[in-house]
């Protein structure tokens, strides 16, 4: 299988008039060899050029690793004294012929680090990013990754569920976030979770990325709680906002207006339909509802080995959605000082619609 | 007090012919500013030069928490249409007054991303690896940061205690990293881990980063657990090795040597001494033993906010010791599809000497 999804990649880098390419861990790199590292500093680049051997420089320490790998891999292995690790750099590039070669990498995971080692190591290369290549490998999952990710959901709802029992007035959001976290593990999530979930009541909703605080909830508070699960190696991300006791007017209209702008986006995917239109389907509700200031970031991001990928659902992507592709809904309205309401869903694009993956309720629920 | 610490960078800047600083989410970051951010597809950087004031470039969803901030940022936030970000660079950059300058960048953290946009907002400026004054900025810890990586070695050392409890012959390796997730959870560990537990048995021990997995442990196997808390920004790092039952002579052969190689190592650090020393100590004790080639790592790393950042204790480093370095001690004996065993503790240089922040019994220990 992942011999198949390397030489999707050659002819990738074909049609983008790229030489090779050079990864470091991340998803795609286990993706393409089913292996996984740490990123830490110690360097570790995979190699990737059609007609030689895939190469992988890498520590002494990890090179059992390599006979597990799902395609054949050719080690340069270094040792502890990182003085002379830039000469093994340099015959893992003379050995892929890259000098002089166009190298595409991941943006957002190849670091200043392992950056200044192939330029060094092949000086008249030129290193470009290789992200649309590298969405496009990846974009559309197969059956058997969107399993992973209804799994993925299924853990995450199961864990939200058992936590949305213990929760009380006067709880701190960080001791929901822990008691969430543990319950993550006991539904059988993986450890190495996708993000820390967010848990934010009152005003501390009115920020879409704050960290779970010491204030306890209140009666009348929103509560948002955004969390994922991990399960082999794919992830779900979801949202969901609750009253703790009775909540004003305004509360439960922006919850209300949230859940439709939730809804209008989840429709609107399939295939040939441009991601910025899934934004507009979300965002027109709460525009027409009179809270369009207060929906201030995109409506979605893709979703699969990652928290975000591509395709990223913004009003101006042109991206034409396809079967398998992956993002999330997550519509929002945040009133500053006051309180927040998000509500969050994983979709897939069907052969001819989309589907969606999670299955709590979306309505305004009272706890505590 | 970060306002201090940013005096601090300032001066070792200018020791190190550095005009400015680009940093990225990350701890140093945290260090200076008290933010923490996801490190993700929007690029946040945060531009040090002295003469102008501290400028963050960065999502406008995330501009909440620029006054929470322990030192006056000058924000540059930008929307969610990566086309209009390449322009907030520009402006940031011009502001900070970067053109032409040398700015120093994390090696380990800045990614491509941020390095395009700095590098195509300032074309002439120079970047190079600040690598080494960020170590010497964070490398002496204060005794308010020793005192989190204490309660971070307390968490990790309850969090194993409980789950030693429950170890039994036929668990898999997975189950026991699992359980001992749990537990650090359950004993007061962030759940931003600073790695995954490595659970290994028997022959999966002679593999030093190997991921836990479903293989059971069995009677005669030595169990390698290597685990660590976070608490506070700061973390824990531990190995033991335990005996699964009656083990064979040469297992108890080369944990005893193993035991006696992390003794001599944890006792050599004093202020003053070459850090290399410190792997010299522990090694030679294994090289005695006719085991040196199955000491197939450096003996530590630095730890406070990072799991390995400076002081790295490998046999070249000529780097000296001083009060408030800390590292970890974790020599090992590899054999290869037999055994392993690893025996990792954390140390904190000292006015005259050094200490041991972790306190379980280091004998082979029999359990299951």
């Amino acid at each position: 299988m992942t011999i198949d999804r390397l030489n999707r990649l050659y002819s990738l880098m074909s049609a983008h008039s790229l030489d090779a390419f050079a990864l470091n861990p991340g998803p795609t790199l286990t993706y393409l060899t089913g292996l996984e590292f740490h990123l830490m500093e110690r360097p570790v680049v995979l190699f990737l050029s059609p007609g030689t051997n895939p190469i992988m420089v890498l520590p002494e320490l990890e090179q059992a690793k390599i006979p597990q790998a799902h395609i054949p891999l050719q080690p340069f292995p270094y040792g502890e004294n990182p003085t002379q690790w830039g000469s093994v750099f340099a015959a893992a590039t003379r050995a892929a012929d890259l000098d002089g070669k166009t190298i595409g990498v991941e943006p957002t995971l190849l670091r200043f680090l392992e950056f200044q080692y192939v330029q060094a190591a092949a000086p008249q290369a030129h290193l470009i990013s290789g992200a649309e290549p590298l969405a496009a490998l990846r974009m559309q999952k197969s059956s058997a990754e969107v399993a992973r990710m209804r799994q993925a959901v299924q853990i995450a709802e199961n864990a939200l569920v058992e936590t949305l029992r213990l929760i009380r007035v006067g709880m701190t959001e960080r001791e929901i976030a822990s008691e969430l976290t543990l319950q993550l593990l006991r539904s059988g999530s993986d450890s190495a979770f996708p993000f820390k979930p967010i848990v934010s009541g009152g005003p501390n909703g009115a920020n879409p990325h704050a960290s779970p605080s010491d204030r306890p909830i209140q009666l009348g508070d929103l509560l948002v709680i955004d969390w994922g699960a991990a399960y082999e190696g794919y992830i779900s991300d979801l949202t969901r906002t609750f009253a703790i006791g009775p909540v004003d007017d305004e509360c439960r209209r922006i919850c209300e207006i949230v859940k439709q702008a939730n809804a209008a986006g989840r429709a609107a995917g399939r295939p040939g339909l441009p991601a910025g239109q899934v934004d507009a389907a979300a965002r027109a509700v709460i525009d027409q509802a009179g809270y369009g200031q207060y929906f201030i970031h995109r409506t979605g991001h893709g979703i699969g080995m990652e928290g975000h990928e591509a395709p990223y659902i913004f009003g101006e992507n042109t991206l034409l959605l396809a079967e398998g592709m992956a993002y999330t809904v997550e519509p929002g309205i945040y009133l500053p000082d006051r309180n927040g309401v998000r509500i969050e869903d994983n979709i897939v694009v069907t052969a001819n619609g989309c589907e969606t993956l999670s299955t709590l309720p979306r309505e305004l629920i009272t706890i505590g």
